[in-house]
This record gives C-alpha cells, sequence and structure tokens, in this order.
C-alpha cells in the first residue's frame, strides 16, 4: 500500500526528469513512425494444437510499478441476498498483465487501446531469451546482440511479430525482487535497450513487444527510451507477461485480448499462446 | 444515466422474485454439474487466416443491464503535464462484451474468472441464426429447434463449442431498441430459451453460451433460467457480442480474452475469432 502522495511523487519524479526529454522524442518519433509503419503479418495459414496462459492472476496483491494497488474490488452483489455474485472494480490501466496502447507515451494522433486494429492482436510470437545475463544481474537489457542471435538460429524476425523478452522475471512476480526496490527507491529489473527498439523498427516489421518485467524500459530507467521510441509509432507494448518458458522461440501465435476500451491508453488484458 | 437508488431497485426486484428460485435451481444444478461435468474440445490442429473482432467498445454509453454506465474513466496522468498517458477505470464486472464466469450465479465451489482453464477459453464456434425472428419479435428465444437445425446442416455441436445466438442484435447497440425498456420498466431483447440450455447440458459437450444481447436469458425473463442452469455446470457465458455476421456458422475459433482477476465473477472481455 502507497501512502497519499506517493503516486503523485512518482509523477513529479517522472516528469521533472522527463519531461523535455520526452516531449522531444515523441516529436521525434512522431517523425519515426511515417518512416517505420508497423507492417502486418503475412497472410497465410496459421495452425495450432494448444493453447499456453501467458497472464499472471491480477490481485491487490499483484506489485506495481506505481507501489499501490492496480485493482481494488467492491462487492455489488452477494448471492446469498441477491441471487447472483458481482464485483466492481477500480482498476489502473497500468498493472498486472497489460497492454501499453500507443496513446500511453504519445500525443492524440496515436492509437487509443480500442483504435489497434485487430488483426494486429494476433501475432507471430518471437521469444528472445535472456535469462541467463539477467540471473547474473536484474539490470540486464534485452540488445540488437539477442535479436540478431535469435534471427541468425530461426530466420528474419516476422512482419507483424510480436517480439518478447524472456529474462524468467515471472518466477519473482509476488516477492520483492520482482520490482527489486533499492535503498534510493530506484528499481532492478530486466528491459529493453533502446538499442534493441531501435534496431527492430529499422530491421523488422515488428509490432509488438513484450516482457517478462513492469516495464519495457528496465527498473533503472529514468528516460523511459524505449517507451519514447516504440509506442508513438502506433506499436503496442505488453508487460508482466508469464510463462515465456512454456512456448517455443519461434511458431507460435500470441493472441493479445486488449480491452477495448474508448480513449484507454492500455488496460488489464489476457495473454494466450497458441502452439 | 441512473439516479441514485437505481441499481438497489433492480437489486431488489431481483432477489424478491428469484432468491428462493435462485437457491433451489443454484442447488439442482450442483447435481447437473456432477452429471454433466463441461468436456473439452478435441486436441486437433486447428487452423486459421484472419481474425473478426466480436467485441463492442466499451465507453460509459453503451447500454447496460442496469441501466448506468458501466466504465467510468479517471485521468490519472496527462503527457503535457506527466511526460504519459494514464486513467483509471472504475468498471463493473458484468458490462460490455463480458464474461459470465460459473461463480456469477453459483455458490462457492464453482470457478470464479481466474479459475477457468485456459483451454476453455479457445473454442470451436458455433453460430446458431435466430435474426428472422428475432426481427419479427424482441422477446424472441433460441430453442432446441434452431440447435437441432444447425446440427442437421453441420453435424453435432462439437465438444468444447462455444455455442453463440446470432439476433442481429448488434447492430442496435446505443439505440433504445437494444433494452427495449417498456414502460413498465421491463426489458426487450433476445436470449436463450431454457430448454435450449437444458439440450446443450444432457445432448452436448459445449461449454460457453454467447448471445449478443445483454444478457443470457431474453429480456422478458424474471427467472433467469439459463444463467441458472448454466453457469453452475462450471460452464461460461458471453453477453454483448458483436460481428456474427462476419464469421461462419461452423468452423471458425473463438478466443476469450477473458481478465485473469482473482475473485472475479466475469468482467469485460476482448472477444477475436479465428476464421
Ligand atoms: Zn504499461
Ligand atoms: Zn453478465
Amino acid at each position: 500500500m502507497c501512502a497519499p502522495g506517493c503516486l503523485e511523487t512518482v509523477h513529479h519524479r517522472l516528469s521533472r526528469r522527463n519531461f523535455f526529454k520526452g516531449a522531444g522524442a515523441t516529436a521525434a518519433a512522431g517523425a519515426l513512425a511515417a518512416a517505420y509503419p508497423p507492417r502486418p503479418a503475412a497472410a497465410q495459414p496459421r495452425s495450432f494444437e494448444r493453447v499456453v496462459d501467458m497472464t499472471h492472476t491480477m490481485s491487490p496483491e499483484f506489485p506495481t510499478f506505481f507501489n499501490k494497488p492496480g485493482i481494488e474490488l467492491e462487492r455489488m452483489a452477494r448471492i446469498e441476498n441477491d441471487g447472483y455474485n458481482m464485483y466492481r472494480w477500480s482498476l489502473i490501466e497500468h498493472a498486472g498483465t497489460h497492454l501499453d496502447a500507443p496513446i500511453h507515451f504519445s500525443r492524440e494522433d496515436q492509437h487509443t487501446a480500442e483504435q489497434i486494429p485487430a488483426e494486429q492482436l494476433v501475432a507471430p510470437l518471437v521469444v528472445v531469451d535472456i535469462k541467463a545475463r539477467a540471473a547474473e544481474s536484474p539490470d540486464a537489457r534485452l540488445t540488437p546482440d539477442d535479436l540478431k542471435a535469435w534471427e541468425a538460429q530461426y530466420g528474419p524476425i516476422p512482419d507483424g511479430a510480436a517480439v518478447a523478452m524472456n529474462s524468467g522475471w515471472d518466477q519473482h512476480a509476488y516477492t520483492e525482487k520482482f520490482v527489486g526496490r533499492d535503498d534510493d527507491g530506484g528499481m532492478h529489473f530486466p528491459g529493453i535497450h533502446a538499442e534493441a527498439t531501435q534496431y527492430l523498427l529499422e530491421e523488422t516489421g515488428a509490432q509488438g513487444l513484450m516482457v517478462d518485467t513492469l516495464s519495457l524500459d528496465y527498473g533503472q530507467s529514468t528516460s523511459f527510451d524505449t517507451h519514447y521510441a516504440w509506442l508513438p509509432t502506433n506499436r503496442w507494448g505488453l508487460e508482466n507477461l508469464k510463462n515465456l518458458d512454456q512456448v517455443p522461440a519461434s511458431g507460435a501465435t500470441v493472441v493479445i485480448g486488449a480491452p477495448k476500451v474508448q480513449d484507454a491508453t492500455g488496460g488489464l488484458t489476457r495473454v494466450l499462446a497458441l502452439v
């Protein structure tokens, strides 16, 4: 639980450090979006035999970037009294396994959650394993070399791909290591290096970027370079994935059950892999 | 918008008319659940080429069973001030295109939203068309004869199927006809006849029941027979579907992007058909 004012402190830290840089990066990314429009997946039959759930169970205990509960349930009806059960939720958009819509780090001309085309939510799944480095340091990042190593083994990253970082961090959910807060209030968990993000924009037609940690940018980031480079190109992000060890590095399809909410900047998402 | 006390009125009407009947029906359905456990879909490769979005855009204007907004967004961050955009949602579980988890009309021994096995959320899609009768009367119901006619044309309803009523009602979303409120406060929209529900339980291995209207039971129902017969057998429901005309009557796969929220009785859901 976060004392009153805590979220505001996070806001101020973000805005103090990053507002001008962020605003500049957003403008540059607008140009990037024109230069690198997302490419749809190739129209070819895809097949599958089984389902892997890549979603954490959401609860008030699931750790959040903001260090306060991401969801709270209020009971509206109880079967013993009302004949049925029902709750109302109070839900922060960026908590649990959730979507980052382009508008999360963009100006008004990029997609809100409900504007993302449905075809972009069913994508060839690319899983890039950085578990060994992440086990050595929670500040590990996925780099262009990791992407090139994947391509050397499996071929070019396909158009329309959802590229996922497997840092093994889903194992740490509900432990202090998941956020990795230090004595200065900083956080330590793996993320995507800005150079890898740039590589994906320039060299591939990938349209989704997924991590098994709290944020596309690693915990030590104060400039959120990957968010500012990726989302304003009308590409989506997905955070707090689970079970990346249960899907193949290449060949699966991921279905992003993103909430179709008007004006939303993201939100709680069911992610199912078809293998 | 609903005046204060309106939701309470709905609660009281539900509980006054149905509490005893509902409690009895639930006990009987507990026995039914043992008699008719859901059967999983056959493990065989499935393939697809395109995606159809079966989800309405959720907004405060989307009509609800409770005649009050199903969602309200409160802005928490704005990019001009904070470097990013974010909202908090207040969300009623049973609004918009949404899941009915078994617990919605069951006692505690049936599945909450996060307990539904992921394999049950990827299902062979069966679409039963009752548009002609629904065009004649908003009180039309899907009957066992409709199911038998489907089976005569396409073969037995497959194990694990999600059976969808296509009444054409998605065309009426955002108009008064969608809810069909009459002068007595009653509602008029199509739903599933209890005898069709019983047929599905006894004669098929279907595990999901979907409608393009506000409720599995038709608007004139005061006893919610389909809810009370279906959900307590650990089967799920899905309400307010869209675009059933854009999928084939047989052969598609539906992916239910249901929220994996601890204790939830359902919730806002992204529904994508793979055709
Ligand atoms: Zn986020
Ligand atoms: Zn419902």
